[in-house]
């Protein structure tokens, strides 16, 4: 089996896509960040999904981006509560952090360059956060040219790396309808922006309200306890 | 003046780099990075140049890239010594560090973002570090246009952000060369991969020989103290 590292952040749509990435044959090596977000109880998450899907190889990676500023998910910047599918896709939210999947994704290639892995499964979704600038279907293809030069492989000419974003065109309810299909436990995973001192999700950041109109659209409901 | 994030790690090629910066009219902020190198002691020359050469703001970012293996300057692997020039020319050196430029540089662009900066210099060079897959212009060239759709910057339609390469094409004689001529304090700087437990350069490995190499050819001596 062919190793593909798995960006792992705890939430649904890295839960899914490690069901995937199994799924179409390889063996998963999840890579997960703590970089001083608020909701660090998703890393937590992680490390369940890891045990539960019996996933052998993690590695945590640890920095601090809060002395970057600039996002809601670093600092005390209010998260958004209550917004309508519609005002998520206006513009660039508060909780877009600088530059964090070109950062994640570096560390994701330096883990699959020393696994000598070809593979780089990341959850981002162009639907949903179509105001994230790194969630864009033509940045994927971006940072895979890039990092096809940037590693040894891209030198010695072995297989080219690939960057699989098996989720970028699905809506959350899609996403939730794959896992429920896949087996995923969704009661092990945290998806909330703000869980607060209690670790309960608050049911009304942008991540939750996707969240739980994926679960509603799939007529099931959602496996995680919320705070009210 | 406009900022620019300069990738200082202490040596001396990133040193000249922070002169050449200001030169060009630029007001430099630095960012270093703690990521686990066993020549940890550039970082204090990082410090040193900064108070020395006012620069106002200096951002340290740390990580631990031990775990990922597959480095003598992350390992207890052995760092060559007193190897010829034609010998370090040769495939990739053991000293490489996986995606070790992607991800300094990724945090550079979350840095710049943060900043409003849309400069970015990193010292890479071409000639030298051949053997370096994230040395090369074709690298540096695809992890700029990378960075152009990565940031808000990308989506919002400002100055689109430069990646400034100013030794790419240089040999560490001419470095030197040009650092003299912007009043480069050298004996402020530490290039050595081994200073083991006293700090001081170890003289034989492939940075300290291509430092000494430089040095000669300017017909001066390093000012910096050497183990042996």
């Amino acid at each position: 089996m062919s190793k593909a590292v798995v960006l792992l952040s705890g939430g649904l749509d890295s839960a899914t896509m490690l069901a995937i990435a199994r799924h179409q044959g390889f063996e998963p090596c999840a890579i997960t960040f703590r970089y001083g977000q608020r909701h660090v109880v998703e890393i937590e998450a992680a490390r369940r999904l890891v045990k539960t899907m019996d996933i052998s190889e993690h590695l945590e990676v640890e920095f601090d981006l809060r002395a970057m500023g600039g996002s809601a998910l670093t600092s005390s910047l209010a998260v958004p509560k209550g917004r309508s599918a519609a005002e998520m896709r206006e513009g660039i939210p508060v909780t877009y952090v600088p530059a964090r999947n070109t950062i994640f994704l570096s560390f994701a290639l330096g883990y699959a360059e020393s696994l000598k892995a070809n593979h780089i499964f990341v959850g981002v979704n162009a639907l949903d956060y179509a105001g994230y600038p790194d969630c864009r279907p033509e940045y994927i293809r971006a940072f895979e040219s890039m990092a096809r030069l940037a590693t040894k492989s891209g030198v010695e000419g072995d297989e080219p790396l690939t960057l699989h974003t098996p989720l970028i065109q699905m809506t959350k309810s899609q996403i939730i309808a794959c896992g429920l299909e896949l087996n995923v436990d969704y009661s092990l995973t945290s998806s909330c922006y703000d869980p607060g001192e209690t670790g309960l999700a608050c049911g009304t950041c942008d991540a939750c309200s996707l969240r739980l109109e994926g679960f509603r659209e799939n007529g099931i409901n959602d496996p995680v306890a919320y705070h009210s």
